[in-house]
């Protein structure tokens, strides 16, 4: 099978701890999604809540919080007049774009594929 | 930031359900490394329980039906004494290697910089 080989050529062993880690954080529900807001550019707290339809305030902040504790978002505040939070991806956040994308461009494929988008008509 | 220029390059919208649909399904608990066992040749259900330490059966048989029902995994049964039982990723489920294989270089370079694992010396 091509992909076996590819991923033999690649150096995958069955399992590894870091990737296993890795995908439990990542995968927790709703954090792709709240990665996904924040590579495309949200900032603020509320923002990334009206960018993610169906995501608790209560949730957001405890996904901000465990991609804090990853090293994968960073929470700036500002003291003014209200307070101003940021949440950024530090660099171990932003180089999960290309995971983001190659799983992006599958979602999309296979969801035309199985007709499950419209084309733009 | 470069990285949110990318990713709007790429056409990446801040919210894509497909996307959202597709994280959830591939990083729900023990999903991820089921998936990289299957990826790297395992085909049978005590091949996949033993690659993956901590995984119960229980949840193992739950994952595989999920992964079976989004079309990624394909359950054959052949009828010998005893019956053989072999799981196979689908197209579906093997174009899912650049995603494992990014996430997992990811994964692996992090784990480095942060002294989580050792060289081979």
């Amino acid at each position: 099978m091509t992909t076996e080989h590819d991923l033999a050529a690649a150096g995958l062993s069955p399992f590894c701890p870091n990737f296993h880690h890795a995908v439990e954080v990542v995968g927790r529900r709703w954090t792709g999604a709240i990665l996904r807001a924040l590579l495309t550019g949200s900032e603020r707290f509320h923002e990334i809540a009206e960018t993610v339809p169906g995501l608790s305030d209560r949730l957001l902040s405890e996904r901000l919080k465990e991609l804090e504790f990853e090293g994968i978002v960073t929470r700036e505040v500002f003291p003014e007049t209200p307070v101003r939070i940021e949440y950024r991806l530090t660099a171990k956040g932003r180089e999960l774009a290309p995971v983001v994308e190659a799983l992006s461009t599958w979602a999309e494929r296979w969801a035309e594929r199985e007709g499950l988008v419209h084309s733009d008509t």
